[in-house]
C-alpha cells in the first residue's frame, strides 16, 4: 500500500490527501434538504447527507489526488447511520482506486489494539470465515500506550500489507502541552519519533519508505525538521494545510530531495470551498467543482513551493 | 452521573465495574452456533452472538454492579453489525440502570473531540433536532494531544451531567515507554494527572468527587500512589485486576479512606468465568451463573481487602 501511495503521488505529482469530514455546517442546504425530506431530522437523515455530500465530492476530485482520510469522528457523532455512511464512502473510495487513509487515532491495550486492527485494517475471524469489517488501507494510532499498543497494528497490517500513520507532533494548538516536554534533553515527540521509526524499520515497501508513517503538524514547521531526520523510512502525514493555517513554505520541512516523503492533508479547504470567497462564485449548487478547483489550486501551490526551495 | 455511581458503588457495597469486552474466544459454542445458523458465519452472525452473550451475562449480574464498561474495540472489530450490538448493549444496561463507562480512548484535534464528545455523550444537532447517537454516560479518553482535545468532551458533559476517564497511568507492559519518562525531575504520567485534576477540579458532584476521572493501572500500585495524591478530586477507573495480573492489595492506593475514590475494572475474568477452572464446574451452559459467582467472588475480595487495611 505503500509503494501504491507513492506510485500515485508521483503519477499525479499530488503529494496531497482529502480529509473527508463532512460536518453537517459544511453541506449545502439542498442536500440536507433533500436527506431530510426522505429520512427526517434523524440520524439516518444526516447520514444520508453525509453520504451524498461526500459522493458527489469524490466524483469530482477522485482523478486528480491519490487519496482521502475520513475523519471517522464525523461519522460517529451520528451514531451507527453516521458509520453506514464512513462505510459507504470507503467503499466508494475503494471503487475509485483511492488510497484510504482512516483517521481513527486508536491505541490500547494489547489484545483491544489487535481487535481495532482486525476491525480497520483487517481480517477478522468469524467461525471459519476471514472478514474484513471496515477495511482502510492505513490508519492513524496514538502511541501514548507505548509499543505493546502499536504492535498489534503492525503485526496485523503485515500479511494484508497495510500500513499506520502514528501521531508524533500533532498539529493542535495544546499539542505542546504533553508532546513538546524535555525528557533527557530532548521534547517528547522526538522519542515517539524513533520509536516510529524503530516499529517501521523491518517494514519497508519497494518505493525505500515504511508501512509505518508518522503524524507531523505543518503548523510546527522547526519540529517538523527534526522529525524527518529522527525517521529517515516514514512517509510523514501532514495535517494542518490551509484551515488550521500552515502555508505551502511550513510543508518543506517534511518532504525529501525528490518531493516525496510527506503527504499533506487538507480537509475543510477543500470539501467547504464553495464556502471561501475566493471559490464562492460556484455557490452551493456546484460545491464539487468548487472543490476540485481548490485541490487544482492546492496541488499547485504545493507543487510551486516544491520546485522553487 | 458521578453522584449515581458513587450512591450505587455505596449502595451495593461494589466499586467495581464490569468490561464487556466479548471477545469470541469467549462466547460459548452454543451461542455462537445459534447466531451463525441463523445469520451465518457474517459480521451480523458475530454481532448477534456479541448481544446474546452480552444480554445473557446483563441479566445475570445486574443487580450485584453498579457500571459496565462496553470496550469499543470489541465491537468495532465487527464493523457495523459490532457496533450494532454495542448500540443494543449500551440501551439494554440502561434499561437496567447501570451506569455506562464507555472505553473509547478517543482523543483529536478541538473540532474532531468535539464530534466524539457529541456522538458518546450527545447531543448531536440534526435540523432543529438534538439526537442522542450511542448515548454513553462516562467515555475514556487519551490525553497525548493536549487541553484543546480535552476540553470539547467536558463541554458536551457538562450540560448533560456526564463525565470522562483519562488515561494516566495505563495497565499494559510498555505503559512505561512513554509515560514514565521524566520531564522535570517528574514521570510524564504525574504532569498528565495534575492536568487532568485542573480539567476537573470545577466540575465536582455532590459527593466530593469530580465528574472528570483518571484511569490508573492497577498493575503499578506504586505509581497509584502518586496519582492518587495529584488528583484528589479524581474518581480512578482501576483497569487490569485478575486476568492482566493485579491483586485486590494492589488496588488499595486508589482508595480513600472512606473506600470510595476508585472503581475496578474487571472484563475476562467475569465474562469468561466459566472458562476458569475455578468456575468450570457451571459449564458452557450456565456461563452467565458463572459470571454471577465471579462478581460476587471479586465483590468480597475488594470489600475484604479494604475492610482489613
Amino acid at each position: 500500500m505503500i509503494d501504491k501511495l507513492v506510485g500515485k503521488i508521483r503519477k499525479l505529482n499530488a503529494p496531497i490527501v482529502v480529509g473527508l469530514d463532512p460536518n453537517l455546517a459544511f453541506i449545502p442546504e439542498h442536500i440536507k434538504q433533500k436527506a431530510f425530506v426522505e429520512y427526517g431530522e434523524t440520524l439516518e437523515g444526516a447520514g444520508e447527507a453525509v453520504w451524498q455530500f461526500n459522493k458527489a465530492i469524490i466524483d469530482a476530485i477522485y482523478d486528480l489526488i491519490p487519496a482521502v482520510k475520513p475523519q471517522i469522528a464525523m461519522y460517529e457523532q451520528f451514531g451507527l447511520p453516521g458509520l453506514v455512511a464512513f462505510d459507504k464512502t470507503v467503499n466508494y473510495c475503494r471503487e475509485k482506486d483511492l488510497v484510504i487513509i482512516g483517521d481513527i487515532k486508536r491505541g490500547d491495550i494489547g489484545s483491544t489494539s489487535e481487535a481495532y486492527a482486525r476491525g480497520h485494517l483487517g481480517p477478522v475471524k468469524v467461525g471459519s470465515k476471514e472478514l474484513f469489517a471496515f477495511n482502510e488501507d492505513f490508519v492513524t494510532l496514538n502511541p501514548y500506550m507505548g509499543s505493546d499498543s502499536v504492535m498489534p497494528f503492525i503485526n496485523t497490517a503485515k500479511p494484508v500489507k497495510k500500513g499506520a500513520f502514528i501521531l508524533v507532533k500533532t498539529s493542535n494548538p495544546s499539542s505542546g502541552e504533553f508532546q513538546d516536554r524535555i525528557i533527557d534533553g530532548r521534547p517528547l515527540f522526538e522519542w515517539v519519533a524513533e520509536k516510529v521509526n524503530a516499529w517501521g524499520e523491518d517494514y519497508v515497501g519497494e518505493c525505500g519508505y515504511s508501512f509505518i508513517g508518522a503524524v507531523v503538524g505543518a503548523t510546527y514547521p522547526e519540529q517538523a525538521k527534526v522529525a524527518r531526520k529522527l525517521m529517515p523510512k516514514a512517509y510523514i502525514l501532514v495535517p494542518g494545510y490551509g484551515a488550521q493555517g500552515a502555508t505551502a513554505a511550513d510543508l518543506l520541512p517534511n518532504f525529501d530531495e525528490n518531493g516525496l516523503g510527506a503527504i499533506v492533508n487538507s480537509s475543510r479547504g477543500i470539501i467547504a470551498a464553495y464556502k471561501q470567497e475566493q471559490y464562492a462564485s460556484y455557490g452551493a449548487e456546484h460545491f464539487a467543482d468548487a472543490s476540485r478547483a481548490a485541490v487544482i489550486a492546492m496541488q499547485k501551490d504545493i507543487a510551486s513551493a516544491l520546485a522553487n526551495r
